[in-house]
């Protein structure tokens, strides 16, 4: 299963596509909102994997309550699913945790679901599936 | 810059494996003890990158405190550097702090170094390059 992106939690989101700029040297080359999860991403394309800079939306945003909580940092890891009905009823029969039952509408034109930390040794784990394929 | 790999902090290797096999739907293809760190790592194959599940092998290895204190989970992000001593300075001028100001010897035949978390948003950033290229 290949590694699609790697979220990163962060305060700013300007301040950090600046710093995120200067450090891999690749600009964002693209924002989207994700209404539903209220957030506000960015992506960095590193050749072989993307990143996706999170920022709150509001304050009721499972990003607000992370970054409250744990500070900016390492959000979760996206692998990509050819088909992500079968992979979330394997992975939950193999005793993960999902978050969502079915997988929703996310950034980039995915559908998304996520496995709880708790059952992947604190890493939030999302798998994700191109709408169209 | 390529991602190269993927660091995840864990309590015990050998449970970890086993979950991580599970998670992603390969196994784990070597193990190396990395003594001037103090951890043993575990290397997963995720096709354009990999996954380096870090244990700590004593208790003043910087994974036994990282554990301690945030749990286990995503612990670094590291991208593969042509130049490690180029890119090092490069950064140090951009304004991001060195751990180590010159690159040592890490896991998988490489040259490692450190940017400090403090100067990346919380994202504990490696550069590494392979020993012999």
């Amino acid at each position: 299963m290949k590694l699609e992106h790697i979220g990163i939690a962060v305060e700013n989101l300007e301040e950090a596509e600046l710093l995120f700029e200067k450090l891999l040297g690749v600009a964002s080359y693209k924002r989207e909102n994700v209404e539903s999860e209220g957030v506000t991403t960015s992506f960095f394309d590193c050749g072989n994997v993307k990143i996706e800079l999170l920022a709150a939306a509001n304050e009721n945003s499972p990003i607000a309550k992370f970054v409250s909580k744990k500070g900016p940092g390492l959000h979760h890891l996206a692998f990509e699913s050819k088909d992500i009905k079968s992979d979330l009823k394997d992975r939950k029969e193999k005793g993960f945790t999902l978050i969502h039952e079915e997988a929703k509408d996310g950034a980039d034109n995915k559908k998304i679901s996520f496995l709880h930390p708790k059952s992947t040794m604190g890493v939030l784990t999302e798998f994700c599936q191109d709408k169209f394929k």
